[in-house]
Parts: structure tokens; C-alpha cells; sequence
């Protein structure tokens, strides 16, 4: 029996995500199933991707990831399920799993068919409980993926336009609780500066090694570079927004591939 | 060892839900404890009462439901047990488990008495703690409900005036995060369009089958009367607040029973 | 196998509870988990110190709590491990653990160093993942804790200036989310009144034993007596603040020892 990892923009204060742990449990008896969040920004599926992307070193090995930010449900997106080298993960084909795949490359895809693993009938605007649960529990309890619908290619799932890459230039992905900005550079080396919006910030460890007050460059947790003002909002100060350009400034000396 | 669903208006950054949760996994070692929703809005029974509706067909049989929505604690409303056909309740008498009711009507009731099921004092203010999780466990242990105290007529346990109909005529139970205005409504047809508000909105399968920022009515994931604007919020744009009437206009071809 | 309590200021809608999470349950396969609460106001030691206390006396004794409240990370802060009379603790030595001492004082601490518990390598901003969560995992499975780092001096943690009292003089310790004050007294006998913000309000034993809008102190389910408004928010109504100075007024016949 896997791990269910579970991600939604469902609200703590409804009972979707609660309905949907209760039909895992039910369909996969003995399943671990590990809230990994909730309440997402309302349809953000470039934050939702980010979010993925963090914790996807942290889960394990075989475990099924549950994502569910599906702005488009009872439209035409497909639901997939799909096989990475490391987990599985059933979501809507939104471009949600974009960034993990950089992590964990699709090996293959199904495209859910709620004729075969569902009993009940499927509603137009909740299909985490209707589609998404009942597929990922039936491959937690070991079931062949086949059995959920139609083999596809794994390289027609939905991207995103921002993709994780080196530099030097990148853009703003999203932005934390604290308004630090998550850009989608993973640098290889470590950079002098970086330039965001007009302006040149010193590369430093954390957030101490600068004036309170005063804009930083780091590496986040996720191993991404991250623009934050100490002790305030970079969001509001900088006045950034997602998709800001942000650039490494390097030089040789600090180039180690 | 029958699972526990637990839902309140205990917020996520205040300790209390976990240390209910703590409490059930002492006393019912081996339980099965799935949160089924916090955060709800303090004090308002009307929406949990929905909430519990709307996630009942999908907790197990025989499971033990913890509803924790209690303005009136350490007043005079009743601590009470519920025997429905599916599952066990155990709630404060306040109309909490009204529309739940519709769906698994209630078998027999007993009126906690803290006296027999608790060891420690009893506080004024958390009988979430005090009263309702050491009965919750014990119900979910297996224990008789006589234990926890006297037999009640459940007859007389508490109703709100609202109550799911058919219709035609219903009312604005509440709403979700998205503004969308779920109502009493649960029609035993298709309507071809529904009034509210001094409007006649579109009967529709979904959002996007009307014009981004027009409004639709439609049937929502627990087969009620939903009101919403596509890509916008019902509550506002319409000026709908709970208690509002709604009215199903049918025409007899529509009408199946 | 223990369990752990978990208890942080990350935001539900990030995965940083859930990776935390996720690593627990590989590095103590088979642990109870139990979330205490997440979402705390961020960075405020004293709000997270008084949740610890009030949650400690329904936790179960050997289990590990998980608390990682750490506006320090990154900087010269230990990282500890504290074993108390009944719970182990887990957290950063910045006076988190400060209350909750007085329930259950320390017996052993040691410091936790990452070389000794840790594989990866340890971020500047996420500690709760690559220090805490494995050092708890280690604890909960069973290891001593000369395994996690050197053993410290227990008298030498860091402790908050505000302390739990009996009274009479005593302050404003944190609000919950309605507003109401707690305070750190823990009276021995009951008062006639509560003076405070240079008002007398009547020591009672819940909201109703008050007129609607009037101001009330009574002893909270944490054993502390806390201020309210019946139906309203003391923080607003009465302007109150953390720190503000809360006297009991007693009579020699209401005291008990």
C-alpha cells in the first residue's frame, strides 16, 4: 500500500478536502494518506506547480500525489494519471505538473475514464471526490493504471510557459505568505548579484545578511533563487508581480559548470 | 474500531482540534480520525449544518461523526448522541444536524451526561475537550451509547426552520468561499430557470455555459440549488445574503415526478 | 513507537507542514502524527509558548513534540531536544519552550547538530525540515538522544520574561481569535474582580453571567483567566495589548490558600 501525498486549493473551512480523505480511506483501507496543503490560491496553477515542485525530493518513492487545482473542471482539460521515475501523480492536464516533471520525468500517462473507475455518477464542478480520489486510491492499493482508462503520450501533457532553468535570465514564479518572490532559476553556480526590477541586489546566505529593510537575493529551500526584503514584503516594496524578468549577474570566478 | 469525522469552527492556528484529536487517539487507540473540515465560521450553525450534508454520503457506514459548532456552550442546550441508519452523531442541540437528518434519519438519542464518560472537571467553555471527544471515542471504541448517559426522544432534538424541499419555493442556506449561494433546494426535476433577487437566471450544467460575469443557477456537488456568476461572486453582484428567496420555474415537460 | 504532536507557524497553504510531515512518516514508519496546530502567527513565540501550555496536559505521556515556531533560523540559535517529566520536545531555544516548563520541567536537553541526525544538506531557512523534523522522527523511533548531539545544560534554555503566576500582579500574554486576552495568572483561589486597563470587570463564570457588550474575566480551559467581551472583542473594546497589566482583586474570604 503507497502513500497518498494530497494538494488542493479546496478551503480548510469546506468539507471537499475532508470528503476526499474519506473516500480514499474508504477505497484504499491501510492507505497513509499525508495532507501535503490546502488551501491554495483559488485556481493558481503556476503556484500549485511550484508547490509540487518543492516538496517532490521529500516524498516517497512510489507514493501516488493527489493534486487537485482544477479551474477547468467540467470543461474539456483531460484527467491523467501519470507514472514519473519516483512517484505517480493524478491531477487535471492544466500545466499543474510542469515543474515537477523537471524532477521527475513523465514515463508514462493514462487518461482518466470515469466510466471505469467510477461507480457513482460524476458531477460537473467537484471531480477531485468523483474522478481524481477514487483514481488515486485504486492505484495506491496497487491497481494497474490500465485500469483507470487509455494509455496517452507522456509528452502531450499541458506546460507551463515558465519552465525551472540555470539563467541568467528568469522570471517570477510566485510569491510566499511573506511576499518573498520564487523566481525559476536554479543557478548552477552562485551568483554575484541579481537584477529585478530596475535594481541590483547582493546574492547573500539569509535574510541577516543584509540591513533590516533592505532587498536580498538567496537560495530558498527548494534550491530556487528567491528576492526578499528583510524583515518586509519584497512583493510590495519591490513592487513585483509574478512574471517579473529577474537575472543573474555573474562572473567567472563564480562559475563552477 | 469505527473511524471518527471531526468538523468545527475551532480555527487551524488555535490548539484545540489537536487536542481533541489527541484526546480521541488516547481513548480509542487505533481509531481511524479523518478532519472533515475547521476554520468553519465561528458560531454559524446554518453552515456546518451544510457542510454535514453534504459530505454524509461519503463517510462510511458506521463511522462517528464529532461536530463541534457550539455557540451556546456552557449554557442550557443539550450534549447529545445520535443513532442515524448510516452513522453515529455526536453534537450540542442546537440544529446542527437538521439537514443531515434528511438523509439518515436519526434511530435514537441520548443525552451525554459528563458525569458518566468523563474523568476530569469539566471547563465552562471547551466541551469539545471536555464532553463531546471522550464520547465521540467511546462510541467509535464500541462502547454502548447508554453509557454515556440517559435516553432522549429524538423527536425533539433541535431543527433549524430551514429544511432541504423540493421546491418550488426555498431560500439562501450559504454560501461557499467563491461567493456561490447554495440553497434548500434539491428539485425533483430540471427547472428551466430560477428566480432570485428580482432576476430570472438560466437553469445550466455549468459555469462556463454562460458569458464570463453573467449569473446561472445550477445544481451543485450535493445535489442542491446553486446560485453563482461565472468568474465572479453571487453573493456580491447579486446582493444575496442567507435567508433570500429562491424560486424554481419548471414547465411541465421538465417535470419528471 | 511515540507519537509526535506537531505544532508550527507554517502557512496550510504552503508544503512546508506537509514535507515535514511526509518525513516523519519515512524516518518513523508506523508513528502517530497528530497536528496540533499550524498557521501561527508567524514568528510570535509567545502566542505559540501559551498554545504549548494549553495543549500539554492532553497529550500522551512519552510522545514527542514537533514545534517550530523559528524566526531565528539560520542565526545563532541552538537547536534543542528537551526531556521533560512526561513529553519530549523538539524546537528551536528561544523561549517557545518557556510555558509549557512550568507544566512539565525539563530533565535532560541536548543540542541538536545536524552532522550527527542529518544525511542532506541543511538549508539556511527551512530547519523545521532538515533539522527538526528528522531529529523528532529519531526521538519518536525510539533512539537516545546522545544520537541527535551533546548533551546541554537544562537550566540554561532560553525562557520568556512573562511566567505563569498565581497573582495578584500579572499581564497580557496573547489573544485568541476572538479577541479574547489571556493572561498568566493561574489564581489559587478565585477573585472577586479583574482590574485592567483602568477598568474593574466582574470575575465570572462565562459570557452569558454578563449583559451583551460588557467586559468579563473568567478562568479559561487552560487553567488562566482571560478577559472578554460577551458577544465582542476585548482586544478592540477594551484596547487592549499584549503585555498589558492585568491585577486580581481578592477578598480574604475568596482565597483558598
Amino acid at each position: 500500500m503507497s502513500t497518498v501525498y494530497f494538494l488542493s486549493d479546496f478551503g480548510s473551512s469546506d468539507v471537499y478536502a475532508g470528503v476526499v480523505r474519506s473516500l480514499i480511506r474508504q477505497k484504499a483501507p491501510g492507505v497513509d494518506l499525508i495532507d501535503l496543503a490546502h488551501d491554495l490560491p483559488p485556481g493558481d496553477v503556476t503556484h500549485a506547480a511550484y508547490q509540487l515542485y518543492s516538496a517532490q525530493p521529500y516524498l516517497e518513492t512510489g507514493g501516488v500525489v493527489l493534486a487537485v487545482i482544477d479551474p477547468g473542471v467540467g470543461g474539456e482539460r483531460r484527467a491523467l494519471a501519470v507514472r514519473g521515475k519516483k512517484l505517480w501523480y493524478v491531477a487535471p492536464d492544466n500545466g499543474l505538473l510542469s515543474l515537477v516533471f523537471d524532477l521527475d520525468p513523465p514515463q508514462g500517462a493514462w487518461e482518466l475514464e470515469p466510466s471505469k473507475c467510477v461507480q457513482a455518477p460524476v458531477s460537473n464542478t467537484f471531480h477531485g471526490r468523483d474522478v481524481f480520489a477514487p483514481a488515486a486510491a485504486l492505484l495506491a492499493a496497487g491497481f494497474p493504471a490500465a485500469w483507470l482508462g487509455g494509455e496517452v503520450d507522456p509528452g502531450k501533457i499541458q506546460r507551463l510557459d515558465l519552465r525551472i532553468n540555470p539563467g541568467p535570465a528568469g522570471r517570477v514564479l510566485t510569491f510566499d505568505r511573506f511576499g518573498n518572490a520564487i523566481s525559476n532559476l536554479r543557478p548552477n553556480g552562485l551568483p554575484q548579484a541579481v537584477e529585478v526590477a530596475g535594481r541590483r541586489l547582493p546574492f547573500v546566505k539569509t535574510f541577516s545578511d543584509v540591513p533590516r529593510g533592505e532587498a536580498l537575493a538567496y537560495l530558498g529551500s527548494a534550491g530556487l533563487l528567491e528576492i526578499a526584503v528583510n524583515g518586509g514584503s519584497a512583493r510590495e516594496k519591490l513592487e513585483l508581480s509574478a512574471g517579473a524578468e529577474v537575472r543573474l549577474v555573474t562572473s567567472s570566478a563564480n562559475r563552477n559548470d
